[in-house]
């Protein structure tokens, strides 16, 4: 093959990858309209819009020259590595403005968007896929990520904790007299089609980031990688359907499409790595983390109305972890010590900076609306737009 | 072109049309959610994500090599190949379940679902496209069916018909004093988009079936079966809405998509055999019988809320007997008694199989809800989650 | 490379953006659908897939032979070439049955789209990319137009204008002691989906429009028009968002999506043409176009429920000539001059013919529906389905 055929290959590779990972967009804006009530479902869409707009040029303009030095790439167009690594961004805030709705502001978020998505991710970048500033030092970084379950899904999810922290629960969501109030979603059909849509957009994730596909063995391993990446997602769907049909005698539509997210989110780090078997472990645990993360987070009263902090930090921590155990390569610099350095590294990093960030804009514009606008709902406070004018509210 | 661009270029495309088939997914999902009545929509949405769960799992760890024997693929890459196969074995089933819903249960059907997918269905893509085990008997097939108006669309539709004979009507559906009652869709827009995410999906189904696109005639031969996989979809739709059209002065949305979808079933066995005239032949009869199979069926009292077995059984054999009627030719071993024979066995084979271990399941774990469960709705009972709890019901 | 690989890669590459771009029929039917009254969101849909059946079929049976002389190809298969072009012809359509939604007829309009796709849209291609049978007269069109900011988005525009003088506003739109009523979309999140699938589409729209992606300066060159679609859509979205924001204080979320919609209308003609940072400029200004243009087409009582008007008129306008402004190249034949001659000689053409068809169809069967159907709804009348008859109504 000669170089032209594989740059050819590996640029409309790499805009398909890009186009999948933008089915995203939709994905998360109609999972979290789905699970939102009817109050703030068009409060959530403009946040999922505005940040897709925000972090991307972010990004463009100032992020992806931290992460990676230059627009230079020598496997493929430039631009269309470009667009690969701007698809991602828009998904870690997203991550994060999901686990918030229901009464965090549209603009402070916005804001916090831009940082995160100029400095913050393109940081955590540059140190694990980028030109690595951090090389040579204690820091530096050997973990083997290649998708980005601690990179991308614990990053977020660091970040979400810390705008959990500061912003609060949702006003009823933990009644004083003890226990959690369920407050169910509002559109079920959203929250599939966004699951799907999400699933879908994995394909792209995971396969997009093998790097190439213009060869034999990276043909192979981009059609492994998508494999195993839908593997992990059927297997957590399956675990997290029998775990709450065991217990509670119910198919919880929300809990299995959770789990099989958590699967996709546990099977990131290395889809690669592992034989087509292991994902059926790998992603089942991952199902099972999060029937067991959901209530735990809800212990701490760590409000999350969409199971992010499940979804995404404890199986972004997992997955990280599970190339350590399952495909352990010390020749290749592959050893649980290497990720779990990796895990804490960005646990730390991602925590500490998006605290700080967000403490130091809840100051200056307070990240929670006001107590009256949450009971009425953000959607007329925040967009005066509702998001089915025209439908009778059963309560 | 080297054996590595090909490989290469095959293995994307395989990847393509693997993520096109995906988006089938929710399309069925959201068809079938938005068909069906509000209070079974998160049921029909549970059966849909646990069918792909089930279904996908059982094919990779059974199904697969009843079908193909092992992995192994020259032209592409295996793990690709495999994606591609397992992204059809949740639409045999996705067919079956559609026309059984709003009184069918999940769990007795998920273990059908595993059953079809590990045996029934390896077994018919065994005879038609896999390693043959019938070949040198009377009942080796030889009919063409290039992506499946028999091996996927007549298989799954058997298998509805034994379940609908089964599990029997909707309540209150065929009243005692005789006449169909009207139960309408809940919500079309859901209709509309599950019918185009279909349509877009078979463009993969159909135009991936070619097998290869790594040479000037494999290209040319996967554009032009999705060209006339296209002009059939078109024709269907402008067939039954006409009909429609003339009898009622109305145009009827959900008879158009069916239509549309009853010319799509209709070119599947050969879109690449045909001129790109044809299909307009053969897609708009596809399209006039699904106009004239839906009371046909309801005649017999058969409940089909989805219109499966006259988009999908009726279709499904008209489309194996067109590729016999249009584009016969005995040189390449393609006649209408070879396509005829193929209808009927696989006819048998699936009716008989599934009747058989539907049948059995029944006796133990029962298919259909209790009838207090039925007029309640599914998705409190079955599933402890009402899809859309907000919003008041206007009757 | 081989003219056979490159033949292959450029097949592949032209069903690629083809499937994209079908996700624009979804698109536009879940945007409109979303945006009208629910009483005509089955109208609209009916007319979404009316549409692209009719029109589709039109241009395969006349439209294309019009536009390109016949089904030859050379750089890629004949049937990608002509199914690439096939998905263009429902769009100019779609532009134009949007702006005329509640209150026109889906048959009338059915008549026009067959006139639009199989002679009116064609002689515009014709002249623009097409064989040019105008070429040597004075109103051969030298115009730069990569992928339709006129011969689509200002066609489309041009028709709708012709459309709405003919057909008039909505019942109660302008009441008559001035001003206008704000009629709120019953569906938000239906029009966030419906957008970003438009979003998505325009990937293969303008990308597949480069017309080869198989050497390293065609790749640079489609990579580098997905990324400025993407920028300009961005731009557009937070522009709109800003203007909104400081003047009502509020984040209008149709107004912001209409603004992405803008900016990806305005940068169309010359993806390709412009730096990574000129489309920023481009699209801004789509988006702020947009804000100026839906008071300014109330004030000039021409009702447009969706903003099509603003979003593909105004904006095919503005990218047309913003080719003239940033990437003037008189060596390459590139003028401002020669963009306007452009933007003139569509405009008559475009306007006059529609208005002549339309009033000529208008005679016969009256394009608005009566009135007091229009007040109960068009679904009712047109299509005899509810889209939501389980939901009751708020009014």
């Amino acid at each position: 093959m000669t170089p032209e055929i594989s740059y050819v290959i590996d640029t409309f590779f790499a805009l398909f990858a890009f186009v999948l990972i933008i089915f995203m967009v939709p994905g998360f804006a109609m999972l979290e309209a789905g699970i939102v009530r009817t109050k703030n479902v068009t409060s959530v869409l403009m946040m999922n819009t505005m940040i897709y707009a925000v972090a991307s040029m972010a990004f463009l303009l100032i992020g992806y020259s931290i992460a990676f030095g230059d627009f230079g790439s020598d496997s493929m167009s430039m631009w269309a590595a470009f667009l690969f690594q701007m698809a991602f961004v828009g998904k870690v805030i997203n991550i994060m403005s999901g686990g918030v709705s229901e009464r965090a502001k549209v603009i402070p978020l916005g804001i916090f968007a831009i940082i995160m998505s100029s400095v913050i991710y393109p940081l955590v970048v540059n140190w694990s896929w980028g030109s690595d500033m951090l090389e040579g030092t204690v820091f530096d970084l050997t973990m083997y990520d290649l998708a980005g379950s601690s990179v991308i899904h614990s990053t977020g999810g660091w970040a979400l904790l810390a705008a959990i922290m500061i912003i609060g629960a949702r006003h009823g969501r933990y009644p004083k007299d003890g226990g959690v109030r369920v407050i169910p979603a509002s559109n079920i059909p959203l929250v599939t089609l966004g699951a799907f849509l999400l699933w879908i957009g994995w394909f792209g994730f995971n396969g997009g980031s093998v790097g190439s596909i213009a060869s034999k063995e990276s043909a192979n391993a981009v059609a492994l990688t998508i494999l195993n990446t839908n593997t992990a997602g059927l297997s957590g769907a399956i675990v997290s359907g029998l775990i709450m049909y065991f217990i509670y005698k119910k198919l919880d539509i929300t809990m299995v499409l959770n789990g099989a997210l958590g699967g996709l989110v546990a099977i990131t780090a290395g889809p690669d790595l592992y034989n087509i078997y292991q994902p059926i472990l790998i992603g089942g645990i991952g199902g099972l983390l999060v029937v067991a993360a959901v209530p735990f987070f809800d212990k701490l009263r760590l409000d999350d109305p969409v199971g992010a902090l499940s979804v995404h930090l404890v199986n972004g921590i997992w997955g990280t972890l599970a190339v350590g155990i399952f495909a352990s390569n010390p020749a290749e610099g592959i050893t649980f010590f290497g990720q779990l350095k990796g895990v804490i590294t960005i646990a730390i990093f991602a925590f500490v900076s998006s605290y700080i960030v967000l403490f130091i804009i809840n100051k200056i514009i307070p990240l929670k609306v006001a107590h009256d606008e949450e009971l009425e709902g953000l959607d007329v406070n925040e967009c005066g737009v509702e998001a089915y004018p025209e439908f009778k509210r059963a309560f």
